[in-house]
C-alpha cells in the first residue's frame, strides 16, 4: 500500500480536476491510499481509501513562497508536506505555487543528508514519444560542478526507477559536443562526470537535438534548465499560433484544417510535456511532485501515478544509500 | 561608396551561391564595391566594381579555428579580414568556419579599445515578422555583468543603425520577469543596466515570449544565448519534422498538404532566421559578418546587404565614440 498526500486547493482548476483525478486514481490502483488536504465542504468524494482533512488556508499563485510556507501553517500545501515529513505519507502532489512547493520541500520535508542541492526534474517529450529526464529546471539558479554531478546521480536513479530504463545514458547539456566545449561550469562538470563510474556518462549534448532521443537523462544548471524549458514551451506555442492562423486564413485552408484536425491534436499532445506527468523535487527525504498549474485531470492523474511509483520503488531510500552516503 | 571584402570559399555551397549573391548585390547597389578572395579560376564574374584576388588556401569547417587563422595566411578568410584591418575594406562577409571567422575578427581585425568582449549578434524571427536583435550567441561562454552591460550598449546602436529602430527597447534574458529573479550574473547585470541611461532598459524578459515581440534587443551571456539559439532551431526543426510526417501519413492528409503547401512554405521561411541576414561580431575595429554555413544565395545576399548598411551607417566609429570611450 502506498499513501499519497494531495493538495486539493492548488492550481488553476482546483479542486475540480484534483478530485476527478483522485477518484480515477483510487479506482485504478487498488494499493493506493490518499489523504486529501483542503476545504472539506468542496469535496464530495466518499471512498474507503480516501481520507479528507480540512484546512482553513490556501496558498495562492501570488503568495511569496518562503513567507507563505512559514505563515500559512493550516494551508493545504503545508499540511500535505507535513504528512510526508512525519512519515505518514510516502509523497505529496500539488498543482499550486511552484516556489512555495519547493520551499515546502526544502524546509518541511527536508534534504537527504549529503545531497547538497535538490533539483527539479521533468520528463520532456521527444519525437519518438519516448521522452527524456531533464534536470535541474529551476530549483537552483547558481549551480556548481559538484551539484551537476549529483544531479547525474539522482537522475540516473530516477530514470531507472520511475521510467523503467535499464542502465540509462546520462549526458551534460552544453553548447558543443566536444569534451573541451562550454563555460567554466560545464567544463568542470564534464570532467567530474567523466571520472566517476556511478552512472553511464555519455558526454555533452546540444540543445538543438533535445527532441531526437539523444540521451535518457540530460543534466544542466537550474538557470539554463529553466531557460530551455520555457523556450521549448514558448517556441512550440508560437509555432502552434502561426500554424493556426495559417489554417484559418482562407476557405481552402479551413477545409485542409478540418481534414487534419484529429492528427494535429495528436501532434499537439505529443509535444505537451504536462502529459508526461509532473515535475519532481529530487534529493528530499520524501517524494514531492508538482503538477502543472494548468493541469487537466489527466495530467494531475499522471502526477499521482508518478508519486505512487516513486513510493513503491523506494527511490528516497535508494537515493539516501547511494547519493547521500557517497557525499556525506 | 562602400567596399566589402568577401570570402568566396567559405560555406557548404561555395563558391556558387557566393558568386550568385555578389552578382545580384553589385547590380542592386550602385554604391557597392566588392573584393572577392578565393580561387580565381572558379570565378567567372566580370564587373567594374568586382575585383578578384587569388588565394591559394581555404579554411575548412573542420579546421581548428585559432590555428587555421595563424597558419593559413593565404586563405580567403584571412585575406578578407586583413583587407578590413588595413582599412581597404569597410567590412567582410564569410559563410565559412564560425570559430575561425571569430578568431579572424579578434586577432586580425581587432577589438575596439574599451570594448572588453566583442559579442556575436543575430536577428531572430518573431511571429509578427519584425524580429529582434539577440546577443551574445556564443562569442564568450563566460561573461561578467559588465560585459552584459556593454552588449546592451552595442545592441542599442546596432538596432538603431542596422535595423532602423528609433529608441529601441533593450532587455535582459532571464528566468523570471521580476527584478530580483535570476542567477548571480543576471541579478548584477540587471542592476548595472537599470542604473545607466545610455539606452532604454526595459527589464527582464523570459525565454518563452521570445517570438512575441517583447523587446527590440535582448541581451544574454554567450553560453545561454548559444543554448537558446540552438534550442529554437532544434525545436522548430523537430516540430517541422513531426508536421511533415503527419502530412504524409495517409491519403487524405496528403491532399490537405497539397492545399496548404504554399502557405506552409511561407511559415517555414518566417521562422528561418537565416532569412534575416548573417550574424555580426560586434565590438571590432571593422565589420565582420558571418553568413549561415548552409546559406542560400538569398541569405548570403542579405549578409552582404547587412555589411553594406553597417559600413554606410559608420557603426564602427559610433561604437568607438560611445561604448569604447565610455569604458576606456
Amino acid at each position: 500500500m502506498v499513501k499519497i498526500a494531495i493538495d486539493m486547493m492548488g492550481g488553476d482548476n482546483a479542486p475540480d480536476i484534483v478530485l476527478e483525478a483522485v477518484e480515477k486514481a483510487v479506482k485504478d490502483f487498488e494499493d493506493l491510499e490518499v489523504i486529501l488536504f483542503g476545504d472539506k465542504n468542496k469535496c464530495q468524494l466518499n471512498h474507503s481509501r480516501i481520507e479528507v482533512r480540512h484546512c482553513t488556508e490556501t496558498i495562492s499563485m501570488e503568495d511569496e513562497p518562503v513567507r507563505a510556507i512559514k505563515r500559512k501553517k493550516d494551508s493545504s500545501m503545508v499540511r500535505a508536506a507535513e504528512a510526508v515529513k512525519s512519515g505518514e505519507a510516502d509523497g505529496c502532489v500539488s498543482a499550486g505555487n511552484t516556489g512555495a512547493l519547493m520551499s515546502a520541500g526544502l524546509f518541511i520535508v527536508g534534504r537527504i543528508k549529503g545531497v547538497e542541492r535538490p533539483a527539479l526534474v521533468v520528463t520532456l517529450p521527444t519525437i519518438s514519444g519516448k521522452g527524456f529526464v531533464f534536470m535541474d529546471v529551476g530549483a537552483n539558479a547558481d549551480a556548481k560542478a559538484e551539484h551537476l554531478l549529483q544531479y547525474g546521480q539522482l537522475g540516473n536513479i530516477y530514470a531507472q526507477k520511475i521510467r523503467g530504463i535499464d542502465n540509462p545514458s546520462v549526458s551534460l547539456l552544453n553548447i558543443g559536443t566536444e569534451n573541451a566545449k562550454g563555460n567554466a561550469l560545464t567544463k568542470k562538470a564534464y570532467k567530474l562526470m567523466n571520472e566517476q563510474n556511478g552512472f553511464r556518462f555519455t558526454g555533452n549534448v546540444e540543445a538543438k537535438g533535445l527532441m531526437d532521443d539523444v540521451s535518457d537523462v540530460i543534466v544542466t544548471d537550474g538557470f539554463t534548465g529553466n531557460m530551455v524549458l520555457k523556450n521549448l514551451e514558448g517556441v512550440a506555442k508560437s509555432i502552434g499560433k502561426m500554424l493556426k492562423s495559417t489554417l484559418l486564413s482562407n476557405f481552402k485552408n479551413k477545409i485542409a484544417a478540418l481534414i487534419l484536425r484529429k492528427d494535429l491534436d495528436e501532434l499537439t499532445s505529443k509535444v505537451d510535456y504536462a502529459e508526461y506527468g509532473g515535475s519532481v523535487l529530487l534529493g528530499l527525504n520524501g517524494i514531492v511532485v508538482k503538477a502543472h498549474g494548468s493541469s487537466s485531470a489527466k495530467a494531475f492523474y499522471s502526477a499521482i501515478r508518478q508519486a505512487k511509483i516513486a513510493g513503491e520503488q523506494n527511490i528516497v531510500s535508494i537515493m539516501k544509500n547511494t547519493v547521500g552516503e557517497k557525499n556525506e
